[in-house]
């Protein structure tokens, strides 16, 4: 984790002077920059740095930053990458910090750029210099209107929404978008290879920027997890959402940017899960983007998760439901006392249910609008009620549009209501000074363009209003990490468990967990040595005997009185199956001659060392789960709960969560799973007891995530659950080889 | 089926007069229906008729259509429900043929609105009028500038797509939302309860209309689908696209239409099948609707699925990945050839993939825009080229926009194409005149707003260029069906399977089916006949003795030579195993006592008629199908596949089809399951012989088709397959009950 000052960040987004190094009359960027610096008064501030003093764009020009004499705080280097170097070494002379870089052949051009970036890099640090960059376009401060950047297109003014872009080349049409959508922009900052400031500095700096109540980020790639992790849990607590378009979830993707960018993608499910624990919006298109980070900086946190819609068509009440089933959005059944008001609102031939199609009798009497909306604002499940009807964007040949009357019914609703509302228009249209003006005229402070654009944006804003509701924040970045997000203590994760919850017969979360030996610390495991571990730590796994003869395999087989399963047990064998180190079913009679075949696989393993073998008893019935947790790169660990079997094998049904997990979110993760009404009892099974099972399963995260960085994997496969009873069948412990390095 | 002459439709929609019937300086209808026609100049043809005689829209006007004197072809009726009958008989009496009828409170408005349109319509056929409507807003006839309609904000010229609508209120969105997108409208129809013309009828009448190329329809509902499903099939011939927006996926939409139009919502799924079946492109949003269609007739036809994506922008290309593989758009891999082309045009720096990045050395060279477009178009998997770059739609302060060099250097790469191209901007916005403009001056003639947008109606036309590419068409509505849509016939279905396949062991396609004597064809059949039925119809059944007595039941055990299933057999019993009637696993010595057991579960059962219990040999391995036809009371005869055990009880992993269905479509099927990977032999189970499983799905979807309107359903669950070895296990076939109307 990289830290970089508040102060740096200040000085660069809102300098005192700025030097347009490499400025060109023959230059797009350079008349791009300039025509936007100036257009924003921004004249004075700004000195021109051309290497032959040439007059550009009509104004003298210096040769170098060290003769412009007043103090310069950040350098727009429009130079190419050969002479950046020097142009880098210019600036900071002149006692420039700070560094805008827009040159590429970095780090997404192939090993030779990779080299060079890291040459820029330390090379920039020697200097005590900043960069945002390579490869980007700049950035705008619009709220204290600093135009550093050379898209054109910027809107004249500052708006609610911050817009972070890895991308130089689509940001242009990021930015056009925002403007037809109506979402003002506080900043705009692209952010090309952040070779050392990354998207999670710039969203750090944000939280704290009163002006930005939303912050939206088109990114290929997550380039500091921690500074972007803790950036976010601050975000979530500032009660700012967080609107990612990830690009990089389809295999071809993570291809292309990887070939454009250089940009390490992640395992996308992994992504998907961080996204998730910390409330992040993820969507997939430009324009979802931007149009909920506008209703979330419009909006802000609702109350409750419930949309309740008024329409006058039918027909977009039935898009509505369909899309909202689709998406997930909750459209609540309305309570009695709706209904009785809605009832006195509502035409005879009408029905009264969400979403309310108020008929075409609201064309003749428009005060149904007003108070429909009032009376669906006041359900108690409604958190924000959207009202469909149209809005005007292009200029009415003199006089109010005709659709103004509804909209100032729709606005006296607004008024009177309970919630926040939104007015939603059926299909996507720009929404244009004409559109801004109508609204003002009616007193309608939101709208959404497009039915599967609003149901999107609600359920969205809903979800993260939900799922950030108690967010506990995090320290600024570079701060120690709060209490709230337990850094791993390994003799004991008891204090991460604070939830009163029933304790279940079988685990106990209070125990404390010993970490093995260092020198333990590497390599697999054996199975046997994996049981014990999870013993330790209060996990219930399946008796067994560890048999070291047949004579032992036999009398453990006796002891269980029925059917045993035999098991190779040495650390280097992990298939044990495949090479016939199973065996299933066998009777008390038979067990010595299982023993000798089972122990006798071993000797088909180079190097293998027996450690003897494993009787248990023969289970069936039930549930199996495969619970696991692995070391992702980025992310660190990561739990995957699974139904075992088909679900996982043919249907990669599977739940991620990066550690650690609470019990209330174990139980998420399981019931997330498309196979989770298996565990309620199909086909005549016990239901299992889900408390019992998500004891078991965030307890074997806490473990996981009490073994430290040096472990790599710990996989409980199968957990077999049935009824009240839960067991781990098998497990595999794996850590890091002696001697390699934490990722 | 009700069949509507093509004259009538044409006397509709281009009438040689007009009448305005309610026609009011008080109604906004008919202030703008008048608006409208005077606009589009049809001033002389248009006659107004007032209940008064009121001057009105400055015109003089008629008390009755009787007063007219002129040739009238349809009178659009703006009268209250109360008088419409009234001004029905007199415009009959006017020689009037045709009526637009506007008011609500008929279908749509409970018991009492269904029973008045039913009056409505027998009033009509009486008076022998054709009714357009009720509860609707009339149409545009744009091809020969006939505006009945009462929505304002018509465009000024036609274009290539038919929009249709059962959503009044909803229309004048898609209107606008056609405008913006550049969507050209050839007619626009609002529907309304279709009291007696459908959407099949409009829809079979524009099949003809050499203006219309392809055909969009928001529907709640499909009231004929008889009328519906051939007029789908002759545009298929046609080359021209359907496009539906179909509400009422969801559970609570069903709710909603219900209320608002009244419209019978069939099954979802059925209507899924039943629109893959007649290459009907579904799409869940207006403008996805709107956008499909535009792009279906501008591209028309695709010869190939691949789309090849050139941008400036490496977000782009990620964003397009990413969209592609969620909807299942085909971004192939590019040839050799194709690669080495490229990269003679490709920066050093780029990588030769597809979607292809040609990086920001365009905005120095845009020629490379020209020759990648060019190259990307050879490739030998590419049917369409789409290249992602900005367009204006804005004035700019006078002078081309500085974007033009590039929609320059992209008309000329189209020019020399060898495929179709679309021109697609990264984000929605409108197509202006400006954007026109610029597109005219490049010779780009197709444009695509939005990635999103573009993947999606790409993958919708790819998909119907390949669904339907082979269709056969269908006679016109009303004529007798063709060859290519075969009936029922009872004695013989070997005729519907042309397909030269190998035979599989199990399954003759070319047998005869022998259908059932009437008086059989009543109630639940029991297991033993329905075993028959099958028997005959040559689809493998596993053997099986229908033993009366303990001793029959021990014999035929013997002659099994292993472990057998005993089940009761009964016509009355369905659900055999809840009762006690199935014992499996059952030796030789236990078979009398089974015998005994089963059959006494029989007198569990009031009114059950043992006719003996069926013994059969033990079968294990394989997987277990699910295979059943069903009737849907729309669409007739479904065929449903699905994977036994929890695939079809938790997952609902079905796949739908209407009949017939050929051996290729049954593997189809088949293929599309989630659980399909099983069948290809997980966990070390032979692979399945797909053909020989496909074959006897076929002949199952055969054999009920061939059993005729009486037969409810028919299911064999489980169809075992193991390797090449395919057969029944279980069956049930159940007819309507004597003496019940077919539905």
């Amino acid at each position: 984790m990289t830290t970089i000052a508040r102060d740096r960040l200040e000085s660069l987004f809102r300098p005192r002077g700025i030097a347009l190094v490499g400025a060109s009359n023959k230059s797009r960027f350079s008349a791009n920059v300039y025509r936007n610096l100036t257009r924003f008064g921004l004249g004075e501030q700004l000195h021109l740095v051309n290497r032959r003093g040439t007059v550009t764009h009509g104004q003298p020009t210096v040769t170098s930053c060290q003769e412009i004499g007043e103090p310069i705080d950040v350098a727009f280097m429009m130079v190419p990458q050969a002479g950046t170097e020097a142009a880098l070494a210019d600036a900071a002379a002149a006692g420039i910090r700070n560094a805008v870089v827009l040159s590429s052949g970095y780090g997404e051009a192939g090993a030779a750029g990779r080299a060079a970036q890291d040459r820029l890099v330390a090379r920039a640090e020697e200097l005590g210099l900043l960069l945002l960059g390579p490869n980007m376009l700049g950035f705008a401060n619009m709220v204290d209107r600093v135009p550093l950047t050379s898209i054109s297109g910027l809107p004249d003014s500052a708006g609610p929404v911050a817009l972070l872009s890895q991308s130089g080349a689509s940001s242009s049409a990021m930015l056009d978008f925002a403007t037809l959508a109506g979402v003002g922009l506080s900043y705009m900052v692209t952010l090309g290879n952040e070779a050392m400031i990354t998207a999670g500095h710039v969203l750090d700096f944000l939280v704290e920027d009163e002006h930005t109540r939303a912050i939206a980020i088109f990114m290929e790639a997550i380039r500091d997890p921690e500074v972007f992790r803790r950036a976010a849990r601050r975000a979530a607590a500032a009660d700012k959402a967080i609107v990612v378009l990830k690009a990089g979830s389809s295999e071809l993707s993570a291809r292309t940017a990887a070939a454009h960018t250089g940009a390490l993608v992640g395992d996308d499910a992994t992504v998907d899960a961080v996204f998730r624990d910390l409330g992040i919006i993820r969507v997939d298109s430009i324009e979802d983007m931007l149009v909920t980070a506008g209703t979330a900086a419009a909006l802000g946190r609702l109350e409750r998760p419930g949309i309740g819609v008024v329409s006058i068509s039918g027909g977009a009440c039935d898009i509505i439901a369909d899309r909202a089933q689709d998406v997930g959005a909750v459209l609540p059944e309305l309570a009695a006392e709706t209904v009785a008001a809605l009832a006195d609102v509502m035409p005879d031939y009408g029905t009264t249910q969400n979403p309310l199609d108020i008929t075409g009798a609201a064309v003749i009497d428009p005060t149904i609008f007003t108070r429909a909306v009032t009376a669906m604002s006041r359900d108690p499940s409604v958190g924000v009620v959207a009202v469909v009807n149209s809005l005007p964007w292009r200029p009415t040949g003199g006089g109010p549009s005709p659709v103004q009357v509804y909209v100032d019914a729709v606005g006296a609703g607004i008024r009177a209501a309970a919630t926040p509302c939104v007015y939603v228009n059926q299909v996507m249209q720009p929404i244009t000074d004409v559109t801004r003006a109508a609204m003002d005229a009616g007193g309608v402070p939101v709208a959404i363009m497009g039915l599967r654009q609003a149901v999107v944006a609600l359920r969205n804003v809903t979800w993260w209003s939900e799922t950030t509701r108690d967010a506990p924040g995090a320290g600024p970045v570079g701060a120690p990490a709060s209490a709230s997000e337990p850094e791993p203590e390994p003799t004991s994760v008891s204090a991460s468990e604070p939830e009163p919850e029933p304790e279940p017969t079988s685990v106990s979360a209070s125990a404390p967990i010993t970490v093995p030996a260092p020198e333990r610390r590497s390599g697999a495991w054996s199975e046997d040595a994996a049981r014990r571990l999870l013993t330790d730590a209060g996990i219930p796994v399946v008796p067994a005997v560890l048999a070291r003869s047949p004579e032992e395999a036999a009398k453990a087989a006796a002891a269980f009185g029925g059917p045993v399963a035999l098991k190779v047990c040495s650390p280097q064998i992990e298939h044990k199956s495949d090479i016939g180190g199973v065996r299933l079913g066998v009777s008390e009679d038979d067990a010595r001659a299982a023993y000798d075949a089972v122990a006798a696989s071993a000797a088909t393993v180079a190097g293998a060392v027996l450690e003897g073998v494993l009787v248990s008893p023969m289970r069936s019935g039930g549930v199996e789960l495969l619970v696991g947790v692995v070391r992702d790169p980025q992310w660190g660990p990561i739990l995957a709960v699974a139904l075992g079997g088909v679900f996982v094998e043919v249907l990669k049904d599977s739940a991620l969560s990066p550690l650690p997990v609470t019990r209330a979110r174990a139980r998420q993760l399981i019931g997330s799973l498309r196979a989770a009404p298996l565990l309620d009892g199909v086909r005549g099974g016990r239901p299992a007891d889900l408390d019992a099972l998500a004891a078991v399963v965030a307890r074997i995260g806490d473990l996981a995530l009490a073994l430290g960085d040096e472990l790599l994997a710990l996989e409980v496969n199968p957990l077999r659950v049935d009824g009240s009873t839960v067991e781990a069948l098998d497990a595999v412990v794996t850590w890091r080889p002696a001697g390699q390095p934490a990722t």
